[in-house]
């Protein structure tokens, strides 16, 4: 493909993209197409001779589009949103463009370095406390990951390390001069007492990252009663059952709009229980560096909220214990007191997959565990600060310039523009759940709206009526919503087996007319669901 | 940014790009900005209102690419390439228009079918056993992950899996119906007796994903005296090593094509020396699947070689013992003896950063260690066959649409197009080398040339000059070479301290001419060197 060829190729690509976003409200939401659709349509082996773009081009519309599920639709209130944007798409064609595989600075100085930069304007943006920015006063910083289960992954494993380091310099004095195998033996040991916490509602990602990194998991609960979030009652617990069991936690993962109802955990008072539990561990002699659980905090979606500074005092409403030196912290301040936190641009902020931002207070404790050079074979340590070499935050060498398309979107739309799309986000989802409510008859909301999400379910006809049959009634009508192929949503069952329908309306194609459309449907249907229920006990 | 704005931006966008790819036997190769210097470019926050494209386009030029490495230009031979190519760059467009976090099947149908078939279709180009297709006898089957690091890492968290499960299983009768904690700490405890195994030369993801991954790991030697690559004697020596240590090797990472020297290890000898420690240990009375050390072979760079069938036979050039069953497995059919494969296609075909492809035999073992309903927690396993859900093949849950660039980058170039630019590659590393050995007054060719890769360094003046003294010259004639800023090369030290410079001629855009080039400024560069030296010394 020449110059010109390209020229041509790209040019009516552009095309076909405008076109395609503008089809969008009138595909099908989800694709329609049959497990193995794609292999008939295609040969069994790459071409010998190249072929021509058109032919190409037509088979993207042809073969492709069709299985394809519109997570851009106006139509899509399913999971969290994931949309591009004009310029995060700019963004990707010029990465693409100046490909490389810039793993440290030289390789390629403004991939490093915009990347510094764009993720301070973030940090900014979404007022998380200076310390997380890499002009901060600990040293902190952000990084771009793939998806929030690297970011939880590498946050987990920096927490591993330096627990390790901590506890172990702290129980076997002079550990630092042993001979290799017997510091090897000592800490592969040691790991394997480690346990790391996560909220019984948290993403599956932090239970895979403690399956990929071979460290026991335990769930904190989350129950119904609770509003399906952590606190520090639950926490409390845990700590004392997997202490008890002679478990060692070093890891906290907290949600910030779990997944399923978008709930946030009640930091207030796990800060209480975290400090008083680091009070008692050093009461008992342990280390205080070690008794330091760390706490990640994963707003995947949720965070992208943050720009809105409104939505800020759901991070943290209550003020903190006034004796507690960090009582002023409420809000985002209460990040302070904790070691990593990671959102997803992809998810709510207009930036297309992958861009999962994670930011931490001290960057030296991913460097110490992440670094070519990992700590145990070296003993000083050195950070000149003007050169950030970003594959010591991460596990891959190799990255892509993805700050680019971070930069165009922060750029093209501003702070009031991405406030403005959060906001109208946010209040299509009180639309949404407002003519839930004025049909209080056929529907029940369970929690929400927040951030946009409402979680409901069909209404009970009688107070008495069992679960199981309300559950029922429930996925009937979901099943019969997502069937009708006009819009999708999420069912999903929450604890004690309430089954629940979650409408997001995220999507930045989403207008007042979809919000209606979606809630005339759910009328329609639960409707038509009751009809059917009485013709059959009739 | 609305359709016209979106047109009019993109349409100039790819203007630049064209022109940005013309000019880039024009550039210094290597940035020269200083470290910092883009922050101080940038203002301290993100705009408060959007900006208009054309003055962030702007900006790209300006500020952005000043800052860049080219890593596509023609005088470009350091490390290995990153070329991006046209196909590559209207795959990432429509991959970002195409926005979804597609975790599995219904989530979008033809991003998960596209990369089966492609990957097929890749292994086929490449020549793997059809172990290695998911239509093959064994359930194998290819994924995309972003970079061999995560490749490796993710065939490590399988390999332990699949050692952990065959050993408790075998050592401890009636393990499945222990409780949860007793299996998880007889678990815990014996995966810290795990050790990996990685060779010597191999790249330092190896190391660093047993680093995350929390187990031992150690290097087979790769001496010089052996090409820098590792055989059966070292890995048997290594092998009586850790087990006499009592530790458990399960995993042993081998190179098709090393980092330094693009070295091949010895294939033959370690199947030999696998199935003869295998005979071993089952005569011992250990189990035979854990006895089965997983073998991964990272050919990150050199894997894209095997579209040309000449280049197979380098994999594994002696015929296996006769009376082995795999006596027939020369070339690339040795992979039929090991478990996992991974070439990256931002290497060296044509596709942009990031395309690492992970091929396994059986595609259970990563679904076993990596799905969501870990194997541990369940004992019936299910393989409908015809829905993938790749989220089981990886850490992360959602996934970028990458299988389109693959699919347009195979069927833009076909096979012939693909093997024209291999061959051209390796031709051209024949041209350089040749142009060193007209020249072995001044160089010295340590290794190669092998994959477009020629190791060299400056001639010793004497038969008995010190090693310091080549050294030395080698590392003074590099710098030089690189601070002229026409060309960038990677000067490394290999075992010993021999300091060495390394020279790949695998860019898309590096032709004859620029060969020539480089051969010319070396001698040169040599030359004065020399002069330099005399002149000191009289």
């Amino acid at each position: 493909m020449d110059d010109n060829a390209f020229r041509e190729a790209a040019t009516a690509s552009i095309d076909e993209i405008i076109k395609y976003y503008a089809s969008l409200g009138e595909r099908p939401v989800v694709s329609t197409v049959e497990p193995g659709y794609l292999r008939k349509l295609l040969p069994d082996a790459a071409p010998e001779q190249g072929e021509a773009w058109n032919v190409i081009r037509q088979d993207v519309e042809d073969k492709i589009v069709p299985g394809l599920t519109h997570w851009q639709s106006p139509n899509f209130f399913a999971f969290f949103p994931c949309p591009a944007s004009y310029p995060s798409i700019l963004g990707e064609l010029y990465s693409a463009t100046f490909a490389a595989a810039a793993f440290n600075w030289i390789c390629s100085p403004a991939i490093t370095e915009l990347e510094t930069v764009v993720l301070d304007w973030l940090a900014q943006l979404l007022g998380l406390p200076e310390e997380y920015l890499s002009t901060g006063p600990t040293r902190g910083g952000g990084v771009i990951h793939g998806t929030a289960s690297e970011a939880v992954m590498t946050a987990m494993t920096a927490a591993a390390d330096k627990y390790l380091r901590a506890a172990l310099a702290a129980d076997h004095p002079g550990f630092e001069t042993l001979a290799k195998e017997e510091k090897e033996d000592l800490r592969a040991l040691r790991r394997s007492r480690l346990v790391a916490l996560g909220g019984g509602t948290a993403h599956s990602s932090a239970k895979k990252a403690a399956q990929v990194l071979g460290l026991r998991y335990r769930s904190v609960p989350a129950p119904a009663a609770n509003g399906y979030y952590i606190n520090g009652d639950g926490l409390r617990e845990t700590l004392a059952k997997v202490r008890a069991a002679g478990l060692e936690p070093f890891f906290l993962s907290t949600t910030f709009g779990t997944t399923d109802t978008c709930a946030v955990d009640d930091y207030a008072s796990i800060v209480e229980v975290l400090d008083a539990d680091l009070k008692t561990q050093v009461a008992a002699g342990r280390d205080a560096a070690a008794s330091d659980i760390w706490v990640h905090v994963d707003g995947a979606y949720a965070g992208s909220a943050l720009v809105a500074p409104e939505t800020r005092a759901i991070m943290c409403p209550a003020p903190l214990d006034p004796s507690n030196p960090n009582s002023e912290a409420t809000g985002t301040a209460v990040l302070r007191r904790f070691h990593s936190f990671n959102m997803n641009m992809h998810k709510w902020l207009l930036t297309n997959f992958d861009c999962s931002c994670l930011f931490v207070r001290d960057r030296r404790w991913l460097v110490d565990a992440l670094g070519a050079d990992a700590h145990y074979y070296k003993n000083d340590y050195s950070d000149g600060g003007l050169v950030t070499d970003y594959r010591d935050w991460q596990l891959p060498l190799g990255r892509r310039f993805r700050s680019l398309k971070v930069w165009f979107v922060l750029r093209t739309y501003g702070g009031e523009g991405l406030r403005a799309y959060i906001r109208r986000s946010i209040s299509l989802g009180e639309r949404f759940a407002d003519s839930l409510k004025a049909r209080s008859d056929l529907f029940e909301i369970i929690t929400g709206p927040q951030f946009a999400l409402t979680v409901f379910r069909a209404a009970k006809l009688t107070a008495d009526e069992p679960l199981e049959v309300t559950s029922a009634r429930t996925r009937r009508v979901c099943e019969l919503v997502n069937g009708g192929g006009k819009i999708w949503v999420t069912g999903t069952t929450l604890e004690g087996g309430v089954a629940a329908i979650r409408v997001m309306t995220g999507n930045f194609s989403t207008h007042a007319e979809h919000v209606d459309g979606a809630s005339k449907i759910f009328v329609e249907t639960a409707e038509k669901v009751l009809a059917e229920e009485k013709a059959k006990s009739a």
